[in-house]
């Protein structure tokens, strides 16, 4: 048994992660061990702390970038079961809250607190080019300075944001054939114009 | 060894998985056995063995519900790195396709499909209200239908959904004092308008 056992961060069902343990769940789900979520691991872990037990929560991140997948390697929210959205602000910030009331704790990184933290400075403000930088000493500094550069702040969300919209009523559009959510309107929305594809054939 | 291994879907890394094990890693995923995920692994499954082996791809959802998450469990995809993108169209579908050359392949559940499949029919276009769904034979009637219910088509994707945004030039926001994207404009777009909360305050 180790003397002291420090761990980087907690996971929602009570797990607690050594910095090796969680950059082998994050190379695992991410593909690689980003900085931004060992970063993310320590705001998941600040948010958890902060919130009261036992109680059910939904999760916002606040880009799209790494803090949604620790997120999911941390907590039972997910993109598919709908407990996390996803605001595509470019803000390094992460909510949990409660589903039913809408309180909980934001955490973000605090831009003011990186001036004594050389290393995660340039790489978060991209000061210097991606190659050029030195990773064990970004992943150092991380680890030295732990939520230091990061705020907790209590946060109420829109009770608009509570409800979930599901799909309702579904509808066969008639330019594709496939079905969508009625509401959408009178085509679905990839033959409205959304369509992320140029080309749509079936196969031989 | 038995007489037959029939995995229910394979993942990326070569992984079979039978109904029994993909149930387990969509539980401990997802939350839950979603008959949805069950469709979904076989969607991946299909995808997959119709692409080139060895290639990097990237994928998409055409939905929020469930099929991320069977993209997260059984590919390299995640919303985090950037592989998978979802769009809120509310159809049943997803790509995968060659990062470099956006060439892939679609697979959608087809309504034509499920005259045959009642349990399904009715799940699928909420015949019947949830609480008095027979999950059994809901379940037993996927298990049975497998890939009979979905059709496969080959897609190219928009070359500008190939080039990834990043994050670019940040600024920080004169409202709030955090970071983000330069490019978002004057304000952050959580100051400018779109925050999901009404309350954002610093804790004690």
């Amino acid at each position: 048994m180790p003397v002291s056992f420090n761990p980087w961060c907690r996971d929602a069902w009570g797990g607690a992660y050594t910095i090796e343990q969680y950059r082998n769940k994050i190379e695992s789900f991410h593909g690689y061990p980003a900085p931004g979520l060992f970063i993310g691991g320590k705001m998941v872990d600040m948010a958890l702390s902060r919130l009261p037990e036992g109680r059910l929560f939904d999760a916002i991140s606040e880009t799209g970038n790494c803090l949604p997948d620790a997120i999911q390697v941390l907590t039972p929210c997910t993109i598919g079961n709908g407990w996390l959205r996803v605001f595509t602000f470019g803000k390094f910030a992460l909510s949990l809250y409660d589903k039913q009331t809408g309180r909980g704790v934001r955490v973000y990184l605090d831009p003011e607190k990186l001036s004594g933290w050389k290393e995660i400075d340039s790489w978060f403000f991209r000061k210097i080019p991606k190659a050029q930088q030195d990773r064990d000493a970004l992943e150092s500094e991380i680890f030295r300075a732990g939520d230091q550069i990061l705020e907790a702040v209590a946060v109420q969300v829109h009770p608009a944001g509570l409800a979930k919209a599901g799909v309702g009523e579904r509808n066969i559009c008639p330019r594709c054939g496939e079905s969508y959510p009625l509401r959408h309107g009178a085509l679905c929305r990839a033959c409205a114009g959304a369509s992320p594809y140029i080309q749509n054939e079936r196969q031989e």
